[in-house]
């Protein structure tokens, strides 16, 4: 039910009766709340208010993160995309997406569905300076949360040794979510020392050999891959290392049942279009396709082991946390969401800090894999 | 439009007005016609008339051919399906599937989806005795066309070098879809000389060994596996080899963006059941890996060349025909069912036969890599 507090607010807004009416009915907005805080959260876009779109008030208005464009011709793309003009290239941080901003006071982290993660928002005090927020009460930090120990992930980009960090990518305006230029969120972000996604440098068109030398060079060292940006924010596309479309198969196939076939498929195809542009033969083409094979075909044999020697299919997260509430927190939070996780291991650590461990078990998966290893008869 | 005499022929059929009504509404029956004889195909199941049911009149219903179940996991299959009974073992030849029946005195071919099927309708005196109908015109014969020139198919079995042949593997009663026993099967295709699929005996659990053996050798020959029988016909399942799964992705791959993720999938699914079951390891599983890799990568890239480099992606099928009009009907067919097709290339054989190419050109798998290559940036 969203209460009429909402539902005058989204008429000021200009958004009609029966349209809000039409959006309840299909769960399209759902009004939730977060430690006594009530907001509105929005899993359709509805005129302006992209989906993920958090709403507050009239004025705390956090728009849903756009979705980046991805390409996958890399030189065809950067002509098409920014002709010769010149743009920016920062690191896509292989992580998840946060926005961050302060409502009346308080300092919240939203996930990309625009739930308030209670694990972010605990932690995000550690990594960003809060000065920031007293000073632009109106702006919205958005990055990526990445490494190792991670609630949403199994895995971290190589350079986050432990733990989890942020890494500033954008800053929006509350209310219109226009990105701040590049420039200008760089220098707020050494002003008040917010980390940030690496920023590789400006290249254009006539660079195009030391961009491929640059995808080449995150590949080896198995980060995921970039993402190039106009100076005014509204151009932006992304491209990933062959390494990053086969580590996320050779993590997706651990729970291959759980995925839609798209996650794989759209992985391969990504892939293809690399040795294509690339024009890679041979036994380096041969090298790609055992990788592929074996990202494919190693954890998923590995789950069918496991389940027919009576296991379950689970993966691991572990966090660390200076509440152990806030790990409860989260197991809410994913239990809201519909899945099956527990609590592992709790275990004190010297500074104060909590580290838990959950497992998030795949009911689904495992039945199927069980079904199918019992020999059950389907049509396909 | 469905006329008036096939409508009262479902009302005796027992198949009530708004059900009539409903199905010829969503296109669930259709009336279709072949040298001067009308017939109705069911592209929906209703009531006992299973999808792919062709009907002429009340006595001469050719039941579409019941999908047959799959397993994944040999062993555990047998066992569930088959308990500890035996069971005919025959070959599951890598063609098309075919019914056969007289009508009015003339013998009609029909696919899968109840169309008659003017090359095979022309050839199957070429393999099937004629006489056969004049005993039994009540029976129809179920059975795989393949070859290396086949009209739906790019390759056919290693054992078929060249033209197409047919292999009987079913005979059921017109009206009822009823299959006769294996045996009776055997006995007229030898009595009237029917080429058949290869039976390869009578196993039981027992023989799980022997199967598995049986199972090896087929993948060796590069042959697609075996479809396991009672011997009243009432429990069917087949088991494909690693070879077939793997040849089908490589022969899926060539026209990645024409076909489901599912299609990939599924057999990728199924070599992993197959790797577990077999508990390969170690190089002989890195063999697969690559074969795997391979198969997705290497047809797919070389489309990606092809593409960029100006070409269309394309399949081209050849058929021997003693017609040339048998040729321009099969277009014609290949028209009505949306797909863009054209003779290629006519050519003369000594014995009164014609050699035909036909070329299926796939425009959207061209559009779609083509952009793609092109630099489209999109949101996946």
């Amino acid at each position: 039910m969203v209460s009429s507090y909402f539902k005058s607010l989204l008429l000021d807004l200009g958004i009609n009766k029966e349209r809000i009416e039409i959006l309840e009915g299909k769960g399209g907005i759902v009004e939730d709340e977060f430690e006594g805080i009530r907001y509105l959260r929005f899993k359709d876009s509805v005129a302006n208010l992209r989906r993920g779109t958090v709403l507050f008030d009239f004025h705390n208005i956090i728009l849903g993160f756009p979705h980046i464009k991805r390409v996958v011709q890399l030189e065809n793309g950067v002509k098409r995309v920014f002709k010769r003009k010149p743009f920016y290239v920062e690191e896509k941080v292989d992580g998840y997406n946060v926005r961050v901003a302060q409502i009346e006071g308080r300092v919240f982290a939203f996930t990309r569905g625009g739930f308030i993660c209670p694990f972010t928002t605990e932690r995000i005090e550690d990594f960003v300076n809060m000065e920031f927020f007293k000073d632009y009460p109106n702006l919205v930090l958005c990055g990526e949360m990445a490494g190792p120990e991670s609630p949403y992930l199994v895995e971290g980009p190589p350079y986050v040794k432990e733990d989890i960090k942020f890494f500033l990518f954008d800053i929006q305006e509350k209310r219109t979510g226009k990105s701040l230029p590049v420039k200008e969120r760089v220098k707020i972000a050494e002003e008040y020392g917010i980390p940030s996604v690496e920023i590789f440098g400006i290249y254009d068109i006539s660079k195009i050999n030391d961009l491929r030398e640059l995808i080449e060079n995150l590949r080896e060292q198995r980060r995921e891959g970039i993402v190039m940006k106009s100076f005014d924010m509204k151009r932006i596309i992304k491209y990933v290392t062959p390494y990053a479309n086969i580590n996320d198969i050779r993590i997706g196939a651990r729970v291959f049942f759980e995925l839609p076939h798209g996650y794989f498929m759209q992985r391969i195809k990504r892939l293809g279009f690399y040795l294509s542009e690339k024009k890679i033969r041979d036994a380096e083409f041969e090298k790609y396709a055992t990788a592929l094979g074996k990202a494919l075909l190693e954890p998923f044999v590995e789950s069918i082991w496991d389940v027919s020697g009576g296991e379950e299919i689970a993966e691991v997260f572990t966090v660390r946390v200076k509440h152990i509430e806030t790990a409860y927190k989260m197991v809410s939070h994913f239990e809201r969401l519909g899945l099956k996780i527990h609590i592992e291991e709790i275990e004190e650590m010297p500074n104060d800090y909590w580290r838990i461990s959950f497992k998030r078990v795949y009911p689904e998966a495992t039945r199927e894999i069980l079904e199918l290893w019992n020999g059950h008869a389907f049509v396909d």
